[in-house]
């Protein structure tokens, strides 16, 4: 609940000429997001035990929905996990891509969720995979008789930072991006990181987006681990192969995890519109759709955050030590400063026009102070717009491509 | 909230082995539902401003929902009010009926708002109809970029005492009855019973038997009303031809949606799953289901309530002498005592497992006392349920159908 409003219950009735009734009433949610690395090991109880309100226990039965390239990568040992705690699992098998983040999906959950006979008060629905299978099972378990519990298991940097922590679910319908979904809360998130060994680099970048936007708008010290330890940990993959980037991988993860929950806790219906989280989510849609399908959602939101520093070191904001700053980060993190699709600036101002229509009037935008802090602003104009991407332009070509550069082409 | 249950807000953060977090939050939900009646004659204003928190002004647009039937019947009327307060109505008229309760139905309400590229801040979607197309857009408008305020305007009794009150959307998916579906109220209800006069008089009794319910479980007072004034008010279809009629009419469902609210407030999530609202609705679904399409829900509701009243006869809890004018009442006010699926008391049994299954292992079955009151018992054997068929179906046989039977048939 946003700080300011209260809380009210109860029914009132008014007689006037004809009767009218006002019913008023809260809901509790709660949910819990609990890291465990290896959680499909025999002996790790975590997802038995780990969670209060979900409670797994032997002679029980559970639907798993398992993204299919996880299913190739560690069917075998999900499915030998639960055979050994005497658990009956029954898998479906998805394909989960942003191409068939649709209702079809959600009806393929649903008639597991049928024929498997689901007791919606004992058996919640176990979603294995990253952001798109968690967001499909998400919705239609929030939908199956008008809600039903569901766990998460993220498998990539984005569901484990990101779409496995919030309250989210959703599908595309037509043009519209997650056009379709609920607020429901998974009962519990699980997050192994163990998972991220499979992903490729490209996917890992893509979530240190996310970590690096909670960082420039939330926290230096997350910034300066990222600075520090970013690349290593993530050429790692989050794997902690030695002491050192083990440390650094938990460290991020949780910093990150930590920033977000505190931001999503007062807010997590989005009734306020003034949301930090929405940085790098200004620019980026437009960014996202016209250079489909050649940027991921973390590459455009990078690109995003790198014209709003340039706006804040116009602005006198940040700094252009800061800024350099910034740019290399992101750069290091193997992540791009810049798409063609940004020399059409005109691009951008139907951009803040749209971002204007969606926020309720307002611009709304949250800016970088610093690194580590933001404000809000509602008076970015179109000649500064332009001319923050001249300015980044110019930085972008200075800044030669990481190493890790490669793989953004080869993936 | 449930009373005993505790508000609990926040994020707390464990450090053990890894990290865990629970997140704790409230979500205010208010709803108004506003009595009104001719709601479309152009100096009713109670449309525009009679719900503060959906005020409608001159120079906006809404998008408006409309049953095929109630647009034959009244959409020139509506389209005139609207253009009358110069705002301009964008109508999508949608076949409503259970046979195309189902997804279909959805998208069509979504491509609509797609269309009207609705601000979902500012412009509810106007619901006009029955309970199908309520249920069907209220679902449509909840998942709708995840939430999308809308407005309920019912136009049978089912809808003004049952369906237009409560928070539950929904659609049928294959063989489940509202499979699919949230708990969404609309922002504002406006009830008009003038629209009942073109409702054929079995749909009248079929909200006549919802309205029974709440008596019998609730109200002694709501009982006699139904009664002294059920035959007539239900002839008269609620229109209120004379003061006498006008009077029982308002009484009639102005009682029984207090009841209703009342029951709901508390529970309006149906976390407990102790609800006399459930009433009627135990052994119903399987008369319904068996006897499609011969009974309306509420006609499959009556039957069940005549059962459990001839239980409650047998348990002492119903005086014989209640029991008769309970009977008489519902044959009274054009409703079934009795089915041909009961004759196979088998299905009863099953119903019950059924109910058992689905209340978390108990029966939880709200059974009458007296007039007016009940209790919940969860010690009803399949012999006590075969008695109580046999003496129901003595008095059914004795109990010559009313006049109205007629129509029951021609329908
Ligand atoms: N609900 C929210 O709050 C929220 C937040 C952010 C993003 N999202 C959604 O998340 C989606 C993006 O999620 P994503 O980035 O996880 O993409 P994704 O789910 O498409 O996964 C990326 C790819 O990695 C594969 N994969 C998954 N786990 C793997 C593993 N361990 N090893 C190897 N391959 C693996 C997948 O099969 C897929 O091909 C978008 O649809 C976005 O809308 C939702
Ligand atoms: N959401 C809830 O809490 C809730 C509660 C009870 C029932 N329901 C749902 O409501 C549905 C039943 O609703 P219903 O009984 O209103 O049926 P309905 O919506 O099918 O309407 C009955 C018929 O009357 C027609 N009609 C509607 N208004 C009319 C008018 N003023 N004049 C003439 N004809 C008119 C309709 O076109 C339809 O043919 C079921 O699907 C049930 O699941 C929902």
């Amino acid at each position: 609940m946003h700080s300011g409003t209260q809380i009210t219950q109860g029914l009132r009735l008014a007689m006037g000429d004809s009767p009218a009734w006002t019913v008023e009433a809260v809901r509790q949610a709660r949910y819990h997001v609990v890291s465990s690395d290896h959680l499909f090991t025999r002996d790790n109880t975590t997802l038995l035990t780990g969670c209060p309100d979900a409670p797994l226990r032997s002679g029980e039965r559970r639907l798993l929905v398992v993204d299919e390239n996880v299913d190739t990568l560690y069917g075998a040992q999900i499915r030998e996990f639960f055979d050994f705690h005497d658990i009956r699992a029954t898998v479906l098998t998805l394909r989960a891509d942003e191409t068939v983040k649709q209702w079809d999906a959600v009806c393929e959950v649903v008639d597991a969720m049928n024929d498997f006979g689901i007791d919606r008060r004992r058996e919640p629905v176990m979603a294995i995979g990253g952001g798109v299978l968690t967001d499909i099972v998400g919705f239609a378990a929030s939908i199956y008789r008008r809600g039903t519990p569901y766990i998460r298991i993220p498998t990539t940097l984005i569901g484990l930072v990101d779409a496995g922590v919030g309250v989210k679910t959703g599908v595309n319908y037509s043009t519209g991006k997650n056009r379709l979904g609920t607020y429901a809360p998974a009962t519990a998130t699980f997050l192994d990181r163990s998972f991220l060994r499979s992903l490729d680099l490209r996917h890992i970048s893509n979530g240190l987006a996310e970590i690096l936007k909670m960082a420039l708008i939330r926290s230096e010290k997350l910034f300066d681990l990222l600075e520090s330890h970013g690349p290593a940990v993530r050429a790692d993959r989050f794997q902690g192969t030695n002491g050192d980037l083990a440390r650094a991988a938990d460290a991020i993860i949780a910093e990150s995890i930590h920033l977000m929950l505190e931001e999503l806790q007062p807010n997590l219906w989005e009734s306020s519109l003034e949301r930090c989280v929405d940085y790098g989510h200004t620019f980026s849609p437009t960014v996202e759709m016209h250079a489909l399908p050649e940027l991921l959602h973390g590459e455009a939101v990078v690109i995003d955050m790198a014209l709003t520093t340039a706006l804040s070191t116009l602005r006198g904001d940040v700094s252009e030590a800061q800024a350099d700053r910034i740019f290399s980060v992101i750069r290091a993190l193997g992540l791009p400063l810049w798409n063609a699709v940004l020399d059409d600036t005109s691009l951008l101002e139907h951009a803040l026009q749209d971002t204007v229509r969606h926020r309720d009037g307002q611009q709304r935008l949250p800016l970088p102070l610093g690194i580590g802090r933001h404000r809000f602003v509602n008076d970015v104009t179109p000649a500064e717009l332009r001319e923050a991407a001249r300015l980044l332009h110019g930085r972008a070509a200075d800044l030669s491509p990481a190493a890790s550069d490669e793989e953004l082409v080869s993936v």
